[in-house]
């Protein structure tokens, strides 16, 4: 692998592909909005002309985007990934989508002759920007161990999980686990703030145990100052709870927790409280 | 404060005590089985004949003990410490009881003239024998003042919360989100698990992201190898999910994540893994 | 049995005496404020100076109150039943109160030599007046079947349940299935209104089918005029509701449906629905 | 309306059917396996070779068939009913299936120029047999008011609900009453099986008072003997829960009892006890 394409140039996107650069390959980019890629031009990159046409001329494509519609449009529209596409050649989409959209891109790109990598990541901004993603691929073997270097440039931990789909289950459990601690976190700072104990202190004595992690810390303060700064939005953590309990219910696995806490974010949307920060929960919880 | 006496040689009360020794104090020891208190004798400190005795002779008592009963006869029973305690002595009780045991020792030590403090703490062996406990304080202000050296070297953090009972309902917040958190963090294994996930890759990508806590270390461990030694009882926990759903009823704060998960809990308690570790939950969840 | 005492004039207790008087019985009758029993004494009782005199002239002495504490106050207290219960006399306690309430008067009872009954009911008003309670009796036997007459005069059915403390376990069952099935129909009818559907037609589809009772029939009216006049208040529904998942804790059997209803019940309260009829937990479902 | 056509003769359809024959009409059926036509044949019925000839011959058509499948196969199949529907005819299925199904085949009908009402009801074989149905029909008005008649000898009661959907959406509603329920029916009767009550005498309680209903006496029976024959398969309960928890989704309606309820009967799923009665949720409250 000598030329990488990276289609995405996001919040996310934009950090990672610079990482590319740092690490000394030869980087062709992509976005929608072409002014966007400007900065990486400016540090080397080449700008192709359409997705295709970036994955015609690369080794190796990666993609960044923001939800499945994007992703289904990148790679399947006019002058998408699969016209370019071809014996060989690899695409790793990193975006953070569903199994059944992972798997339809995963095989269009299979009988094309491609090979393919469904990659979310755990973190968000910051962590692409220092390269400390942790990136949970699936799908194609051999272009997984070829992309090794370029994951270890984004990322400080890459795992590949199976089949095309694993991917997306990892984060579907991991976002669960995320979404129920936030509830559990809001229910015990809700009793505290009732019975008159101080908040900031709660939060100091947590801080000092066994559940001290940097999520509490951050979203703490957030929740205090009843001032939620968007990291990842309510209603995207509602939709990936449902889905959780999905898989869950396709797979015979009742998680009752879980389905008490998506009905807390439900009423938080019910709220309008959905383009907030997913910590907003506090507002129902409280 | 220079003679300082010390009630309990527990898993928890001895390596407290000790430190209390390095600290360079003069130490009066008690307990139920004298033998216990062989290693502090041999690190210079004395014993008395009796939590009454020892209590007359030193300027701050501090006990750690098992539960409320506990509490209550070496407080109020026959040559107790109500028996030693007088005018201007403290009494610091820093074991883990309800709201309602505590203000009554605190009624009875002040009717005596003598000065009162609950401090129930958060951590267990380890930060017992590193003194890096943190310690929740409630009660005479005066006296938390005068302890704070001895506080210090127990425990890494020392909060003063107010009139007793705000030490008890501190520790029920906190076990709270403890209890929830594990029950989430199941929930999510258990999917994991049931998809075909490795779990030990779960927990990489937990540890690797802002969740990551020294909780789900531990007793991830616990949980992939199923096997939960005690540090602290599954039945403890679901006391404390009770007392503190109890306590949300008599302030009126709703908590329904938490009435979920102490049903887990109880589910738990009926299969007999109460006095298991409180992450045996996952025998319930899985 | 020729003579019958009975303690307590109120909603209840008034109509239940009446139809003592009117099968045939001499009866005597107490209420805290006397003026209530004028009606009784005009259709032939007597009025006792005080609920001791009444029980030491009776052969059985009914008691139908509001709630423990008056229980406990017309029968420990100074004047109290127990001052006039005697050898071989009966004391039966229709009020609902808790099972360790009931033990302690049962108790009081059996030692003066008398004996004791519980016998709360499910009904309220109307049954009352039509002598169609259900009474669920608990306590001494040989007591039960001498009082069958008066039972089958206030009620349609009395069963025996065993050792004092029964009667007021089935009552809370039977409570906690009330309140369950409250919110869930709360639940749909809710779903219901955000689709758009006519609720009035919901109402007639469920009172066309296998679930149609009296209760959905009377309590659909009144969500539908959201208009809630107090039967049974919400707050008693929300305590008999915590009662019922104590019980559970205490024999082991997790109710984790109960426990989210519980917490809806508790949600009202916190909004101040706690007077109103217990089905204004509407206000907070829909 | 003079000839109505009838396709599906299971056991619903069959009584149906019979009882628009004994309502005068002529009346022609149709079903996948033709040997279940005979007992209609002998009635008077006549048989149509396909769907579509069975369409193209009558003035309106009726279906009750098992699933959406096989609403869907009979409506666009080869020689489906698409196929012999025209200008001014009417189709009316009666079948129960999801809103998205039954909206696909209104539109395929009202394209051929038809008339299309769904029509899902309440109730199971013997109200089928007795013409004791609960009709909730929703779709082309003229149409409903064209078979009005016909409904008269199949049901009890019709309502018009509006627009092709809300037939479905009433069913869910009232589904998950049924659902939810159950389940509180369970939790009760499970508390007091453990407490050492009488389960007879529980619902004889139940049974004298304002909850008393059907549902109660035909499933406590079954739940007493643990004997669940199946009138409406759990699995199919579960799928309910699981539709009416999402079309809360949809709609922004949080539902927190059911979908404690639906994890129950996940639960019960997953312990094999999908095929028996949903009843059977028992064996998992219990």
């Amino acid at each position: 692998m000598r030329k990488i394409g990276f289609i995405g140039m996001g919040i996310m996107g934009k950090p990672m592909a610079m990482n590319l650069i740092a690490g000394g390959w030869e980087v062709v980019v992509w976005n929608r909005h072409p002014e966007k890629c400007k900065e990486l031009l400016q540090k080397g990159a080449r700008m192709a002309e359409s997705p295709g046409a970036l994955a015609a001329q690369c080794d190796v494509t990666f993609a960044m985007l923001a939800d499945p519609n994007a992703c289904l449009e990148v790679c399947f529209g006019a002058e998408g990934v699969l016209a370019g596409i071809g014996e060989g050649r690899g695409y790793v989409d990193m975006s953070t989508v569903d199994p059944h959209t992972s798997r339809r891109i995963g095989e269009a790109v299979a009988a094309r002759g491609g090979r393919f990598l469904e990659a979310p990541v755990s973190g968000s901004r910051k962590p692409a920007e220092e390269g400390t993603l942790i990136i949970m691929a699936a799908g194609d073997r051999s272009l997984f161990d070829e992309v090794g270097p370029a994951f270890a440039k984004m990322g400080k931990m890459a795992l590949y999980l199976g089949d095309v789909g694993k991917g997306a289950q990892m984060k579907l459990c991991v976002n669960l686990i995320m979404g129920d601690m936030m509830a559990s976190f809001c229910e015990g700072l809700a009793l505290a703030s009732r019975v008159g104990l101080n908040l900031q202190e709660v939060l100091s004595v947590l801080d000092g145990g066994a559940m001290s992690n940097p999520m509490f810390r951050l979203k703490g303060a957030s929740i205090l100052a009843e001032n939620f700064p968007v990291a990842f939005p309510l209603k995207h953590m509602q939709k990936d709870l449902r889905l959780a309990l999905l898989l869950g219910d396709e797979v015979g696995k009742p998680l009752v927790t879980t389905a008490v806490v998506n009905e807390l974010f439900k009423k938080a949307r019910e709220k309008g409280l959905g383009d907030l920060d997913f910590s907003a929960i506090w507002q129902v919880v409280k």
